[in-house]
């Protein structure tokens, strides 16, 4: 499978696992309603886990712009435009997984037409308290402690590129090698996500708001363009800073 | 052990384990009474990695026609024959496990002729809202992000049929490599089990409802045989759509 | 260690663990109090788990007199005095795992006179509907479920006695080549435990019994010595049962 | 990277990510408020597993002061000077980890004033009944629960220093092999978390209460400094009594 395939498709696969168990809490009568941040954590820390398996033996398993900047910034032989081809795929996997969301749960997004803040968080993020600069702290540093557990890893599985990964003595494990990417971001859910929302990934929150803006979804809210730079430029700044201290170390 | 009666003790733990946690979480006076989704979700994907790993060295751990179906789409090596008899096993495996949980729970039941609906529940699935294109749509999305994946995965741990998995690096683990595919049905049960109970897995829903039909359950509700294709149709026409993408890839 | 020691310490720790999680969800004034089925199921398989690779590499971490029952029955080399001293320290670990828990919680203890079952249910199980013969076919069932997967697993890491564990390529793996038995405790709490809180262990339920007739506990409840011989013989015939059945596979 | 280094980032991110979850819980207006017990103790597992996968090649990822202290105890090559040095680190990255939980919580404590309680919660413990030696006896009894399982534990990564950990097979699996310590806390906080609130850690309890001194937090609360002993003496006295019975083992 070609690199940009693959990201395609495990970024779909995390937005339409992430943000689908957004919606079974969110949104009136699933299964899941109101069934506690202890599922929405789960639900994205399975989702990248998914994500990662599907992808990791042939593009590396960025599936985030901000994991592909940092690799770039670490890596000479991971260039502009394997970086650039990698963050196109991400966004249209993305975007990809959030129209899979709609159609799936269209039934109940048309019963929620009285409370468009929870529609719209089956899309893309919105901060809990309303200050842009302390939320773009919170993105940097809920990416920044992504990042930096991913390069001080002992063999995630992670690579900047379409490397051979048969020769990872992780990835002789199977899948299970990469489920400490998993539990990592469930734990970022747990303990970082209450400011937020964790979007932690530029492609997770702006393909997904894209769509949100285009479907014609009754009752739909505004799309909060004034807040959609805070989740794209918060996780390019902590990987960076990520990047930067790990060259450091 | 012979790979049709791998299939079926396997099957039948799936249905045991994963028919009990609805049943405890939704019949009166349980311990798990009212345990939230979670629960539920996390009981059926530890099911799953039961059904699998007691099974997964005599079958491939099938477990699931819409798996076995994609398996000989996918391998010319399994026929129609196999799987034929892996199908059958199946059945008889899920039959078996229904009936273990109306015994199990018994007096539970007895104690539940007031909630038709949830005692139904405790056998096979039924959509939220009903629409049943919208569900078949659903099971169809639910069973495709089930065995894509598991086409994707590094070396699952899952194959055609009785092969010598002795030699699959992945098997050298022991169980635990079969793990991410218990936490795929966790994830599928957080994300996408909203709509219609994710049955995924016409075995699971056909056979237990056959179940439901021949028991002599006080207070019992109709078996909804108008949705009772949904369930079936839709997991084969995600598995053929999967068996697809992956031999596009 | 001596395998008897081991048996001691890690059926200890299974008890402390275990009934730990029950005290601190049952009594009141903890900080887990009322933190549901998921609290409870999650602990015990954690339990399960830590007792288990404290005593894996000694003993064969067998932690229940219905795991050496099955065992004894199913390997010639495992004998009646072996499997005795087993019994006989797993009996003892679960004593010394009870004291301590009711020497932890014990200020809370102090504030739960008025409810007498949660103080009991802090040493051992009780059903939830009270009929006998019906309790007596869910614990056989419940440990049958435990015990045929330990046999059907793949390599384990259990076995019948001290024999070196060097050898056994899971073990290779440490102590994560253990989690699939702590994942199965899990599934069984998640999907059988609903009736009589799963005992499934003779050791687990009876010797925290004679603790709690021993401790002059505040308000304490009766023993119910006519329901202790449930989780007793129940797991020791599901044990049989599924010697038996792994005996025809 | 020098080990103290390590110990200083792994335990900065154990902080961070275990005192995040007790603020996503317990301060207003986050999107995990009121998660309940499930949410804390998943997350202060996670913190661990994350604090050690980072560390654990360059430190062998103590990250407690309890850990080093029964290290040096257990292993004569492990000096003063060693585990001084380590025990500095970890003071340093809990303080370092306690402000970042404040400065990415900021506006959410600014809405908490009115519960100084809760506040002091996302920095250090504090019992549940005030009753001084008996909490001393718990943090005694689940720091023994920490440390002699990681004694016994096959192969468990962790080392008394910087020793070279590739030649570890344990650690060919990568970070996966380290997961059993975070299933171990995990259980801890499940279990043995309902009194104290488990420190178990004198870093993780004393750096983040002198950080809740030093901080201009409005409404704040009194330090405790009464308590501020129970979670360093229990710990160490925990930690030596598991030295010793492993030492008898």
């Amino acid at each position: 499978m070609h690199p940009y395939v693959a990201e395609l498709i495990g970024t779909m696969f995390l937005v339409l696992f992430g943000n689908g168990v957004v919606a079974n809490v969110v949104l009136p009568k699933t299964s899941g309603n109101d069934g506690g941040w202890i599922v929405i954590a789960a639900g994205w820390g399975i989702a990248v886990f998914i994500g990662a398996f599907c992808s990791s033996e042939f593009s590396g398993a960025h599936l985030n712009p901000a994991v592909t900047f940092a690799m770039y910034l670490a890596d000479d032989s991971f260039g502009l435009v394997d970086g650039g081809g990698y963050i196109v795929a991400q966004m249209l996997g993305a975007m990809a997984g959030a129209l899979l969301v709609y159609v799936f749960y269209r039934e109940h997004f048309r019963t929620a037409s009285d409370d468009p803040d929870g529609m719209r968080a089956c899309f893309c993020t919105a901060p809990q308290i309303r200050k842009l600069p302390q939320a773009f702290l919170c993105e940097t540093i809920g990416t920044f402690a992504l990042i930096l557990p991913i390069f001080l890893m002992v063999a995630p599985g992670f690579s900047s590129g379409p490397e051979p990964v048969d020769s990872d003595p992780v990835l002789g494990l199977g899948s299970i090698g990469l489920l400490p990417v998993g539990l990592l971001v469930f734990g970022i859910g747990l303990s970082l996500g209450g400011t937020t929302g964790y979007a932690i990934n530029p492609a997770r929150d702006l393909g997904p708001r894209l769509i949100h803006a285009l479907l014609p979804i009754k009752g739909k809210q505004g799309n909060d363009w004034q807040y959609a730079w805070v989740p794209v430029l918060g996780p390019l700044t902590g990987a960076a800073l990520a990047a930067l201290v790990n060259a450091l170390l």
